[in-house]
């Protein structure tokens, strides 16, 4: 099967502008995209980086900055595709064999906030739209075009990483690149009443 | 084994007293805990719940305010004991079982933002701590202990519902009582160019 992630390699993680300098969240995307292919790879797939400019990593990359919907419903015209974003930096091996082991047509993984963060597409009239919550408009979209459908219940898929506050999921769970980076640039965890949050020294 | 569901009966959720007044917050705290026992009857366990004041639910109920450090460890000395905590209206039977499948020690399931919103335990010396990032602690305890750790990957079980943005994932996963309590309240899903939040009508 065909497994595409999809990366913003000019001005990616904005919404991180609050705590990371525009060097700095290419850098930190950089690393969560080496965890994600080492997941990916450690699961027995060769994945393939599809990228809005340049981007170095351990997989062959495409450039293409026509968008996600477009980039991907093109690609929805193989037999089989698995599409696993580039800001999920505690997906592990064993989370990517939960993704694909459902035997149905479309096996959709849930992000937090309404977003798919990762699915495997096998029916050929599924196609997607990532704008506003996503994961409704995939079910939606499944069940129009008479696609089995399957979510995979995944903490570690579900977490993309976009806000700061996400970034203690990183220091919480994380002991790959991501996490390093994050350590290095000197961010650790605050703790107050509510949840844990981070800080930088 | 026995199965225990922890719940503030007087003054819940505090942190959605920006959005729901205390009747509500208690309203909505049962409507919440009904989804939990529903899960977890649908699985086959008989769940007891421990709250804080009286609360009317399908389960036999002890009040104890002490706390849930105090609460959680006196019934720690139990040979085994599984806790699940009353804020995860997304679980489902099938949560509830890949909860109970692991044959290990102790078995955590991560809460967002660095809580054990679940956890089975079958060793004598385990205890809990859920001041901080308690899941930190967890796993340095069950270390210290000598207990296998394993710990199970659900987003349903790790969401747990704490503050107003939080109300989005039960409006877009929810279908039981809590998802329904909150769309007679006049609850619906807001999007903008994040994640998905709610408002109110």
């Amino acid at each position: 099967m065909r497994v595409v992630v999809p990366v913003s390699g000019s001005d990616p993680k904005t919404r991180l502008s609050p705590v990371l300098s525009p060097d700095e969240r290419r850098e930190f995307t950089k690393a969560m995209l080496t965890d994600v292919l080492a997941a990916l790879d450690g699961a027995g797939y060769d994945p393939e980086v599809v990228s809005t400019a340049p981007i170095e990593c351990d997989a062959p990359v495409t450039v293409d900055d026509r968008g996600l919907d477009a980039l991907v419903n093109d690609l929805l015209t193989e037999e089989a595709l698995a599409v696993v974003m580039a800001d999920l930096p505690l997906i592990t091996p064993e989370t990517v064999e939960r993704l694909f082991a459902p035997d149905a047509d479309v096996v959709l993984a849930p992000g937090l906030g309404g977003g798919t963060n990762a699915f495997v597409c096998r029916h050929p009239d599924f196609y997607v739209d990532y704008h506003g919550a996503s994961i409704r408009d995939h079910r939606r979209i499944a069940a129009e075009v008479g696609a089995d459908l399957t979510e995979v219940d995944s903490r570690l898929l579900a977490t993309d990483i976009d806000e700061p506050a996400d970034l203690a999921e990183v220091l919480l769970h994380g002991d790959a690149a991501a996490s390093e980076w994050l350590a290095d640039a000197g961010f650790e965890l605050a703790l107050d009443d509510g949840r844990v949050g981070v800080e930088r020294e």
